[in-house]
């Protein structure tokens, strides 16, 4: 059997990105990714790529980094791990479109290595509609469980609950958006190879584009008002309290000292906040009524 | 010598938020505040008051609370405390002004008490103007140092350096604002008995009208512009990035399922979130250069 090494993951995870970012530009039809390559004192790097003042998105990151050396003291602790080096890569990405009626996206992609023979890849990839149209929901939905089919009936009941637990805010007593599915520490549980792993894995990160390009189609063009606008500004404002009170992807990079800006990039371009806001509209009620945990999207009517 | 009772003080800070209210009414001129009156299941509860869209204050809150019952699990083992009830309260403001050149003003007075004997004060007022203007600043701090002064030659030096400390945001390398002072369990320590203590506490609280209004004279007529309405809004952000990511009052509320609409009123109207921006102007790059630790404002020229 093939062994997986760092050198091919880190490949594999920059070319994704290089796709992603060219077809990205292709949907967006007017603005360009700009890079940043910066390195990491301790070891790797990374590329940043931020595109804004889009057709379509008004700010957004592709973001590939593959970092190595002694494994942060933080990360022991919390692993309860002896000392030992790691490898770490992935690809990122946060799209914050201008027109309310798109969708937020999100995709994490990555694999952990240590020294002592441990690895593991995590990720997860979901929605954040600022007005939640339960046909694209379920297209949504649709389209990762079909992804997560060819390689386990168990991965999208699985870290469809996952997602839902883990974008779950709790002092707003509602979920970030849709869900989707959220993975981590998937090794070799439950018979499943590396190369089983890593399969899933890149297909997830294959996922990206078709699912955002249907995800946008149809509302990238719809007409919105001010009050819809304003609207979106109020749910971003729920969403950059997400990533900075909860995400651990965020946490872990701000507390490890990680490149702040390619860390934050997830913020939204423009956010509100209004004491006590409620919804006016019926579809801003149903829109709040639907960030619940449990909705089975594939079968919402 | 005369016992401080819960009852006193929870009328006293009650009292400090109707004062303090009219006077910021009286300061805007336009807009009055909205009270919501809460009531909190295990005891106690508050009155949180809001004002937005003013002449001066484009979102502020006021909040007073007194609260007591079973001392929260999070609070006895964060303590190492053995159970006990508690008894707390406070008065808590954050304001957002609309002209960029008038600073953001916060503060916070409170007093804990368990029924195993232990008691503290705690506190601060601190300034975040997005355009530091050294005269601003210095006027702030010396009207801050005049009323320590009154109490304890180490109160200013001691909580100025605490402010510095507590309002400095590592992620970004670079403090809130110009600081203040900032004060925690404050109990018999240096021989204090609790009567000075609760006198300091209680001037502090009748210090904020007048900072208040002396720190926006001058610059509430100032004629502004869209780049500085701007780098309003980028600065306004790194102050939700603090209160989300470090501020321990908003955590601390978050975690213990406190009203999160009182907890979160601190957060600004409007926020932005740019990649990698950076100061344009010389006033704005001479603000970032003076959002450092340990500088003297009294003597700064």
């Amino acid at each position: 059997m093939k062994e997986i090494t760092q050198e091919e993951v880190k490949d594999w995870f920059r070319s994704l990105q290089d796709t992603i970012c060219l077809g990205l530009e292709k949907l967006d039809g007017k603005s360009t990714f700009q890079e940043d390559r910066w390195q990491r004192a301790e070891g790797g790097g990374g590329r940043s790529r931020v595109i804004k003042s889009g057709d379509l998105i008004e700010k957004g990151g592709v973001n590939f980094s593959a970092v190595f050396g002694a494994t942060p003291k933080k990360i022991l602790s919390a692993l309860k791990l002896d000392e030992a080096d790691f490898f770490a890569s992935g690809v990122s990405i946060v799209l914050h479109p201008s027109n309310p009626w798109v969708p937020i996206i999100h995709m994490n992609i990555r694999y952990f290595e240590m020294s002592s023979g441990v690895w593991w890849f995590g990720g997860g990839i979901d929605l954040t509609p600022h007005f939640i149209l339960k046909d694209k929901a379920k297209e949504f939905h649709q389209l990762i469980k079909e992804t997560c089919d060819r390689h386990s009936p168990y991965y999208y009941p699985d870290f469809k609950r996952w997602a839902d637990e883990y974008f779950f805010v709790k002092h707003r007593n509602e979920t970030r958006g849709i869900g989707g599915i959220f993975f981590d520490r998937l090794s070799t549980e439950e018979g499943f190879s590396k190369p089983q792993r890593w399969e899933f894995v890149k297909e997830i990160g294959e996922t990206f584009l078709p699912a955002y390009t249907r995800a946008v189609a149809d509302l990238r063009e719809r007409e919105w008002t001010n009050d819809q606008k304003e609207w979106q500004k109020i749910r971003r404002g729920r969403y950059a309290e997400f990533n900075l009170i909860h995400d651990k992807g965020t946490r872990f990079g701000l507390d490890t000292n990680g490149r702040t800006e390619s860390v934050l990039m997830s913020l939204p371009p423009e956010a509100s906040w209004k004491y006590d806001h409620r919804p006016k509209t019926s579809l801003q009620k149903e829109t709040l009524a639907l960030l619940k945990k449990n909705i089975d999207w594939i079968n919402v009517v």
